[in-house]
């Protein structure tokens, strides 16, 4: 049975997994749910049945219920067009998208051109900044680590442009499929003296394409131990990562000496990590960012009872 | 039967494929045979008769034998130890490995250590360098693409420090296996000008991680077709190569307005196309350039009869 107290069902509707919010009236999460049902794993027709699944007896709930991510996909139960950069934050819930049967409404991407006219774009994470930064703050740089991690700025409530490095997916490829995983073993004891190496060769700024050929040369030379080889290429990612965010945050004009950190995790703990071996304050989030980030926006779109 | 004038028999025995020359006193290549025998397919003790099926009816000729690439890797034939950089080009044929069965000598590789004490390494490459520059010449700046491409500066015929890119592998494995290879369409048409674009983008210096993520938001803008992808990723990889080269060879003092381009056919031709986009004199090597070196070097050995 579903409490009394619901005022909303929040959804972060990803790729490979799906985590459903129970929230109260004021946006407290009561309770979460998390299920494989990501947009990736599911066929056209149904999205209705996994949306059962995953709400389970909360689905009785006679309650607005809104979701984010790639479930607004081309690719997802119903495409929510993208708000074009520079956005204002608070308005995305003037742009909600619902499915066909109303199930749910979906909050739009988002999408910047930058000035060589090449697109870039976000889903779940522009829900994410909302929950993260308050209209008050004024500019903030923030980083939301992930598969795609995407570098934002935001300026008094407004995303003004971002920029998506797939940092993650390059990890997992390259330990997977090239030449650099054959180097690696399982992973044995700590290797953050090695993580903390690859931060540094990979904000030197050499070129990745060449940095991360040192896992192979420094493995070849014992310098670099077999169950350290993973750790070392995820900071020579990062720092590389991290070097290019904070030039293109300079052409923004923007210093960068400080950076949101939004989300949780070990992923995001070795951000923090990397920003602060690097001289750079990392100033955490809140948690459950996704969840804060519906609560404002069902709130702006007048979804919940006054 | 093998030709009386035969005065060396060379190979470039690589990873994937095996290429044996003919050649005849004064260094002129008479004939050539390749086959798939590379070291990564040849299971330890099969040596030997891999290069008898490579040499066919060579086998028997009473010439010397020499070989330069993975064949002396640790996953080779016998490990021939590298030179350490600076070294003199003129001065490998003095640290020929002999297998142990006497059928051939191997090339030493190559090993540099760069300024954070970071190693590099090259096993073939400084042949071709070797078959390629003159010592007359000066300082050169070398590109010798491939799976792995090298920038190498040569001064005097001395190798002073190379770097390795891993542009080509890259390249396959996100092709193969990352999200952008499943924007990739199979190539129907002249995708130049999509390449021209990518050599750009990726010259700018965005950061790789960043800069490729344009491949898929480029194709769902409908501004890149299914097509063009892998020419214009091709592009990105070899544009960021190409600037990253140039920023290191700069360190070392050298402006990098003129290129060596080493090898042959279409990697190469992409990779003289995108230095004449940025505005680089693409210098053009000789063809064969390892059957040129391997000549050289057993010159320098006394292999030769005189």
């Amino acid at each position: 049975m579903t409490e009394p107290d619901t005022a909303l069902i929040a959804i972060d509707w990803g790729t490979t997994s799906a985590r459903a919010y129970r929230m109260a009236a004021g946006g407290t999460v009561c309770d979460m749910r998390s299920a494989p049902l990501g947009v990736g794993s599911l066929e056209d027709g149904r999205f209705a049945s996994a949306l059962d699944t995953l709400l389970d007896d909360w689905r009785h709930a006679i309650t607005p219920r809104i979701a984010c991510g790639m479930i607004g996909s081309r690719q997802g139960w119903v495409e929510a067009p993208y708000v074009e950069c520079p956005a204002d934050l608070a308005l995305l819930g003037r742009s909600l998208t619902a499915t066909p049967g109303g199930e749910l409404v979906i909050v739009p991407g988002a999408r910047c051109v930058d000035e060589a006219g090449v697109p870039d774009v976000m889903r779940g994470e522009e829900t994410q900044l909302v929950g993260s930064i308050r209209r008050d703050e004024g500019q903030v740089l923030a980083v939301l680590p992930g598969t795609h991690s995407k570098w934002a700025i935001v300026d008094s409530g407004r995303l003004v442009e971002f920029a998506t490095f797939m940092t993650g997916e390059l990890y997992a490829v390259l330990l997977a499929h090239s030449i650099l995983g054959r180097m690696a073993g399982a992973r044995t004891g700590d290797a953050t003296a090695a993580f903390d190496r690859g931060v540094q060769r990979g904000s030197d700024g050499a070129g990745l394409a060449h940095a991360i050929f040192g896992a192979r040369t420094l493995a070849l030379a014992s310098e670099l131990a077999a169950d350290e080889v993973g750790d070392w290429l995820s900071g020579v990612l990062i720092g590389d990562e991290i070097r290019a965010a904070r030039r293109w945050a300079r052409e923004h004009r923007i210093d960068g000496a400080s950076v949101r950190v939004i989300g949780e995790g070990s992923l995001v703990a070795r951000y923090v990590r990397a920003l602060e071996r690097l001289g750079i304050y990392a100033d955490p989030g809140p948690a459950a960012a996704a969840a804060a980030g519906l609560y404002r926006i069902a709130e702006h779109a007048g979804l919940l009872d006054p």
